[in-house]
C-alpha cells in the first residue's frame, strides 16, 4: 500500500472501532484509535500470517497486550477478511466470539488471553523464545503494548528475559498515548524515558510518531533488520486520534464515543478496504506428534525418597520419551530437581531465573506453540504468578506447574518458604487439576499423566524423603484415590495427601491398637476428587477427618466437600490443617506444632470416637 | 571506627554468621559473608538507630531484602548489643526469635518479613514514601538486596516508583556476589549492567568494591548527599568471602560451611567487637493517635447504589475522621472509587499506577510506620500481588485491601476483569478477614470497621448498583451475618453475599409463592463466618444452599463448612457458583449463564425441596 492507502486503512480501523463500541454500548474505542495507524502498517506491510491456517508453523504471531483495545483487533480482522462486518457488530454481546478482551478459547488468531495488563509482552517473550530455541523457525512475534502497562514489573521481567536471550524475533510496539484509565501516565509523551529503560535491558529502540505511517513503516523495517536484540518501537500517539471531541482528552477511557455518527463522519465515513496480508514462509513443526511411553523411574516399597526427587527423575524420563516436553524453572532447579531434566535435555530446558511471572508466561507462550511445558519453583513462590495462572486458564492454556517445598514440613526455613496457600489458589482456577502425591512411584506416574490433561495442572511436591508405599506398577488415575486401610468396622475415615499420608497411616495403626479401627484414604487427586470413594467412606464410617499440610481454607478439607455438593447427606467432617504462623523448627517439630502429625491425628481420632459413642 | 576496625567488624560478622549456621545445621552463611563488609560499615558509621526504642520515629529503617542472609542480620544485632551470643546460637531452632528468614512478628527491629525475594525493596520504597510524604521526618531507608533477586519484576516496579517519587531517603545496597542458588546470575559481576537499569529508572548509582570498607564508606556518604533521587550502591562481592574453600564457589548456597572450626580460624577466630550505633535524631509522629468516629455516608432503603461507590464515599469520610488513614490505588481510582478519597485528602492518597505488587508493598511499608492503608484495584488484579499479601501476613502487617468489579456481574468486560478467585485467595491467608457487602450502608459500616482489625482485611465490592436493603444505622459486626427471611416452616436456607443477596431474596419470594418457605442469610462476613447462625439454620431447615459470584472452590460455599468443622452434624450442603468460563454479556445474562440468578436459585430450591420430600 502507498502512504495514502495506509492512512485510509488507519481511518477505517478507527471507524470500525467506533462502530463496534457503539453497537456494544461499551468498550475502548479511544484506546483503539491511538494505535490504528500502527496496526494498519503492520497488517498491510509486515505481518506474515495466513488467517485461514492459524496453526501454520511459519505464521508470525501477534499479541494485543493492551487487550482492551479489542475493537482495533477485530477491525483489523475484518480488514484482513477473517471476519465480516456483521460479526464485527456482535462485539461484546452474549455468544459473540468478539469478547471485551480477546481470548484464544473463542478466536483462533488470538495467541493468548489479555486484559490483565502487563501479560502480553511476557507471553510474547515465551513465544519468541519458542521460536528461537525450540521451533527454530523464522516467525516474528509482534506485541502491541500500552504505555500504562509499562508500570507493571512483569513487563521488565519480560524485557530482562528477552534482552538476555537475544530475541531479535520479538518486536514490542508501545502505543504511547500518554493517558491511562484514570489520567496521565507517569511519563506522558516522554518517549526517551521508555527508550532508556528498554535500552538498559539490552533492547534496540526506535522512537517514532505513531500517526506518521511512513515513519512507522520504517520503524518496523528497522526492527526487522536488527540482529541479536529485541526491538521496542516507542510510538507517540494520541488517544482518540482523529476525533476532535475526544482526542488526547482525559476521562474518556473505556467508553463509546459520545456521538458515534458524528465521529464516523469526522473520520471520513465507513470504508471497506481489504488487506492482502503476507503469506507466512514454509516451516515445519520440530517436535514429533507421536511419542513413546516413558520408561519411568521405579522405586521399591520401603525405600526412602522425596517426591521432589521423583519429580525430577520422572520428568527427565518423560523428556526422553517425548520430544515435546520442555522444563522451566525459577532458578531453584537444584531444589525442585528440575536440574535432573536440565542435565539430560539441556536444549529443552529454560532457566527463568528468579522471575516466576515470566516463567509462567513463558510456559503459556511455548504451550501456545504446541510444546508441553513443566514449570517449577517452590509452591510458595507460585503465588507470585497467580494472575498469570488465572489468565492462562482464561486462555485455555495447557501448562504443568510444579510447586516444591510444600507446607510446614520443610522445617527450618520458615513461613516465607512454605507453600501453605497453593492448594486453595490452584483449586480455584477454572478447569484446573490439582495433584499431591505422597510417594515416589505415585509422583512419577502423575508427572507422566499430567502431560496429556487439559488446562492448568498443578503438582505439589515435598522437600523431605518419605517411605515408598506403592509399588512401581500401581496406577493412579486422575480423579482417583487409594484406600490404604479399610475394614467393615471402621469408625471414621482419615483423608490425607502428601506428607500427611504416612502420619495418617501411623495414626490409624495407633488407633487400631486402641480398638478404634479407622479407614485411611490417600486423596492424591485433590481436584477432581474421588467422589465415589469419599461417599462410600462417609456412608460406611460416618465421619471424615481430613489432615493437610496447608491452611484450613481452600485445601484438602474443602475439596472433600465437592463429593457432597449435590445435596446428599454430608458426614461429620473434621479438618486438621495449619492454623498458626510457623517459625523455624525441624520438620517433625513443625508437623507437631501444626497439629497434623501422627500423634495429633491419633488424639483427634480418639476424641471423635468418644464423641460418636456419646452421640 | 577506623579502617582496621571496620575490617575486623566485617570479619566478626562473618565468624558469627558461620557460627550461627553451624549451630543450626542449616542456613545461608556464604550469602551472609559476601555482604559482611557492607553491613559492618553501615552499622558502624551510617545507620541511625536506637535498638532500645525500635518504634522511635526518627530511627532509620533497615530492610534485609535478601532475607536468607539472616545470619548476617543477627550477627549485626549482636555487634550492636541487641542480642547476646547465647541467643545468636539459637538460630533456626524451635521457639527462637532468630528464624531462617527474619520476621517483625518475632523481632522488633525487623520492618517487614522477607524470604520471598524481590519484596524487600518494594516495601522499603513504601517506608521511604511514608517518610517523605506522610511522616515527613528525615529517616533513611537502607535496603540490602541480593543480585539474583533483581530478576524479579517487582524490583523494577519498586525502582520505577522510587525514581518517580524522588525518594532520596532510600538507598538500595546490592550485594553483587554473582552467584544465585543454582549457579551464576544473568549478569555475574557486571556492575554496569545493574547500574544502567537503575539509572534508566531515575536512580543515582555508585559502583564499588564491596570488600573495600573505605570505598563502601564513601559510597554510603555519596548516597546520603544525593538529592532528588534514590541511590543504588552496586557492590562487587564474593559469596563466602574470607574462607578459601567456599569463596566464590558454586553449589554451596544455603548450606553451613563444611568445616566451621577451620573456617572460623581462617577468618581470624571469634571477636567481640561492639558497635555504638548512631542515635536517631529527634522526630515526632504526625498522625493523631486518637481519632473521631466517622460521619459515614447514609443511604435510604430502596435507593440504588453500587458498593464500590459506597466504598469511596465511606473511605473519604473515614479519612476526615482519622488522620492516619491513607488510600492507595492501582490507577483505577475512577473505577474503585478511591478517587473520592483522593479528592478530599490528596496528601494522603498514593497513586500506584498499574503496579499491584508495589501497591501492596507500599501499603505494608506505610502500615509499618503506623498508618492505616486502604489499597484498591479490581479484585481480579489483586491476584497479581498474592505473594505480597501472603508475606504481609507473615509480617503480621495490618493492611486493608479492596477488590472491586467482583464476579461475573461486571458484565461485558469478560473474564480477564472478573474477580472469581479472590475469596479463595484471601480466605487462605493466615489471620485474614474477608468481607463481601451487598448494599451501600453495609459497605460503609464495614469500611470503617476494617480500620481497627488485625492482619489482612479484604473487602470485595461490586461494579453495578443494587437496592439498599439495610437502614443506615444497622450494625454489621465482623463475624456476623443477617437473617433476611425466616420462619418456623423454612425448608432450606439460602446463603448469599454481595450481588447474590438480592437474587436470593427474589428466589425466596418466588419459592414462598410456590409454598416452599426458605430462610435467607446474608453472609457478609465470609471469614470469620457466623457459626451460630449457620448452625441454627442447619438444624432448623436441614439444608443450606449457598450462592456465590465466585468459583466454587474456596469461596462462600467452602466458608460455610467452617461452621461445622468441630465434628457436629453437617446439613445437606449445595453450592451454586461460577462453573464455566464466561465470555462477554450483560450483567443479567452473566448471572443467568452462571446459574446464580434468582431464577436459577429458585429452580435449585424447588429441586431440593422435592428431593427432601422423596428422601
Amino acid at each position: 500500500m502507498n502512504t495514502g492507502e495506509l492512512v485510509e486503512l488507519g481511518q477505517q480501523l478507527r471507524v470500525d472501532s467506533v462502530r463496534a463500541a457503539a453497537a456494544a454500548g461499551s468498550g475502548h474505542p479511544t484506546s483503539s484509535m491511538s494505535a490504528a495507524d500502527l496496526m494498519a502498517v503492520l497488517l498491510a506491510h509486515h505481518l506474515r500470517y495466513d488467517f485461514a491456517r492459524p496453526a501454520h508453523p511459519g505464521n508470525d504471531r501477534f499479541v494485543l497486550s493492551k487487550g482492551h483495545a479489542s475493537p482495533l483487533l477485530y477491525a483489523a480482522y475484518k480488514a484482513a477478511g477473517a471476519i465480516d462486518d456483521e460479526e464485527l457488530l456482535t462485539f461484546r454481546k452474549l455468544g459473540s466470539r468478539l469478547e471485551g478482551h480477546p481470548t484464544p478459547q473463542r478466536l483462533p488468531w488470538v495467541e493468548t488471553a489479555t486484559g490483565s495488563l502487563g501479560q502480553g509482552l511476557p507471553v510474547g517473550v515465551g513465544i519468541a523464545l519458542a521460536g528461537k530455541r525450540l521451533d527454530r523457525t523464522g516467525y516474528r512475534v509482534w506485541v502491541l503494548c500500552g504505555d500504562s502497562e509499562l508500570a507493571e514489573g512483569s513487563v521488565w521481567e519480560a524485557a530482562e528475559a528477552a534482552g538476555f536471550e537475544n530475541l531479535d524475533n520479538l518486536v514490542a510496539i508501545v502505543d504511547v498515548n500518554r493517558l491511562g484509565q484514570r489520567g496521565p501516565t507517569r511519563h506522558g509523551h516522554d518517549l526517551d524515558a521508555y527508550a532508556r529503560r528498554f535500552q538498559a535491558f539490552g533492547w534496540h529502540t526506535v522512537e517514532v510518531d505513531g500517526h506518521d505511517v511512513d515513519a512507522v513503516d520504517r520503524a518496523y523495517g528497522e526492527a526487522l533488520s536488527t540482529r541479536g536484540q529485541p526491538t521496542a518501537i516507542l510510538a507517540r500517539t494520541l488517544k482518540g486520534k482523529g476525533v476532535g471531541g475526544v482526542e488526547d482528552r482525559e476521562g474518556l477511557h473505556g467508553k463509546p464515543l459520545p456521538d458515534a455518527d458524528e465521529a464516523i463522519a469526522e473520520l471520513g465515513g465507513p470504508r471497506d478496504l481489504r488487506v492482502r496480508v503476507h503469506e507466512p514462509p514454509a516451516a515445519r513443526v520440530l517436535h514429533a506428534v507421536e511419542s513413546r511411553s516413558a520408561e519411568l523411574p521405579r522405586w521399591d516399597k520401603g525405600e526412602k525418597a522425596a517426591t521432589r526427587d521423583a519429580y525430577g527423575k520422572a520428568l527427565a524420563a518423560l523428556g526422553t520419551a517425548r520430544d515435546d516436553v520442555v522444563a522451566l524453572d525459577g532458578e531453584v532447579g537444584d531444589s525442585t530437581r528440575a536440574e535432573f531434566f536440565a542435565k539430560e535435555h539441556p536444549d529443552r530446558y529454560v532457566e527463568c531465573y528468579i522471575a516466576e511471572q515470566q516463567m509462567v508466561a513463558t510456559a503459556v507462550g511455548i504451550a501456545a506453540r504446541g510444546w508441553v511445558p513443566y514449570a517449577s519453583t517452590f509452591a510458595a513462590f507460585l503465588t507470585r504468578a497467580y494472575d498469570f495462572v488465572r489468565m492462562a486458564a482464561v486462555s485455555g492454556s495447557g501448562i504443568n506447574l510444579v510447586g516444591s517445598h510444600a507446607g510446614v514440613a520443610i522445617g527450618q526455613d520458615g513461613p516465607s518458604q512454605m507453600g501453605l496457600e497453593d492448594l486453595a489458589m490452584m483449586r480455584a482456577v477454572h478447569g484446573s487439576t490439582v495433584l499431591y502425591p505422597c510417594d515416589a512411584n505415585q509422583t512419577a506416574r502423575l508427572v507422566a499423566a499430567m502431560a496429556d490433561l487439559d488446562g492448568i495442572r498443578y503438582l505439589r511436591t515435598s522437600r523431605g524423603g518419605s517411605e515408598v508405599i506403592y509399588g512401581p506398577d500401581e496406577e493412579f488415575p486422575i480423579g482417583g484415590s487409594k484406600v490404604l486401610r479399610s475394614s467393615a468396622q471402621d469408625r471414621m475415615t482419615l483423608v490425607a495427601a502428601g506428607v500427611t499420608v504416612p502420619e495418617a497411616l501411623a495414626a490409624a495403626d495407633a488407633l487400631g491398637r486402641e480398638g478404634i479401627p479407622v479407614r485411611v484414604i490417600d486423596l492424591y487427586s485433590v481436584k477432581p476428587v474421588d467422589r465415589a470413594t469419599l461417599r462410600q467412606a462417609a456412608e460406611e464410617t460416618g465421619c471424615l477427618l481430613t489432615v493437610e499440610d496447608h491452611r484450613e481454607e481452600g485445601g484438602l478439607g474443602d475439596a472433600v466437600l465437592d463429593a457432597f455438593g449435590d445435596g446428599r447427606p454430608v458426614p461429620r467432617l473434621v479438618r486438621l490443617a495449619v492454623r498458626t504462623m510457623p517459625g523455624s523448627a525441624s520438620p517433625e517439630e513443625q508437623l507437631r506444632a501444626a497439629g497434623i502429625d501422627a500423634e495429633s491425628i491419633t488424639a483427634a481420632g480418639r476424641l471423635l470416637a468418644e464423641e460418636a459413642v456419646v452421640a
